[in-house]
Formats: C-alpha cells, structure tokens, sequence
C-alpha cells in the first residue's frame, strides 16, 4: 500500500473566492497583520502499490484538479 | 512576513462525501487499486511576522476549520 498526498491550488492570478472571503473575515474578527489567505483542496490517497505516480498524476489531470485554473503538487507519503 | 501552511481533514468516522464521491469516480474511469480517498482543506497564509502560530491555531478553531468534526495540522513555510 502506498500512500500519495496532493495539493491543489489555484493558479496565479485566478480568483481564490473562499480564501478572499476568509482573509476579509479574519480581519472582521479582530485579527491584524493577515496579508493573504489561499484556500485549496487537501487529498490523500491510499493506492495499491501497482499504482503508479504517473497514474495518480493522470488521475488529478482528469479529475482530482481542473488543469485549467488549478495547479496540483503530488507527494509520497512513507 | 511569514507563511503558514495548514491541513484540515475529516475527524476519524466523519464521512467525507468529496473523497467517497471521487474514489468511485476513478474506479469508474477504469482505475485499480484506489483503497481511499479523503479530500480536505489547504490553507496557504501569509501573515505579518507580528503572528504567532498560537494565533493561527485560534483563526482554526474559530474559522478556517470546524473544530467539531475537523482535524487540522499547522506548519511553517520558509
């Protein structure tokens, strides 16, 4: 069993809403000194050790990250 | 300035229906072997070096995750 971890973010200069909406309410809430606030999705995946990283980049390709406005980072977990 | 990097996943026993939803998206795209998939949270923030990860904690428990059934780990970035 292997285990992959992948970051997905929004590529520079696309429009984070959740991360502008919580910056903005971090600072509603009393806090100073909060520049920027990025929000993006945390997956971890579980794979049999056939499964290669290629695949798990293929994967995020056609589904796990919109390849459009999202760039994604894959990491092995031990 | 620094930079925070925070994880929030799924409390142990709190379905996850984006990474249920996309475990069987892949097996219905014909890939193997995917045992799991949970799908969480990615906060990348940029705070003044005035902000203590102590108060990052509290920005968690308050807002960026729910403590109730979220887990979330914090970690600094260079």
């Amino acid at each position: 069993m292997a285990k992959y971890q992948i970051f997905v973010t929004a590529k520079k200069g696309i429009f984070d809403p959740a991360g502008t909406i919580s910056k903005n309410a971090l600072g509603n809430l009393g806090y100073e000194g909060i520049n920027d606030v990025k929000i993006g999705k945390f997956i971890q995946m579980d794979v049999d050790d056939s499964v290669t990283v290629e695949d798990i980049e293929e994967m995020c390709e056609k589904l796990l990250a919109n390849p459009v406005i999202e760039d994604f980072t894959i990491g092995a977990e031990d």
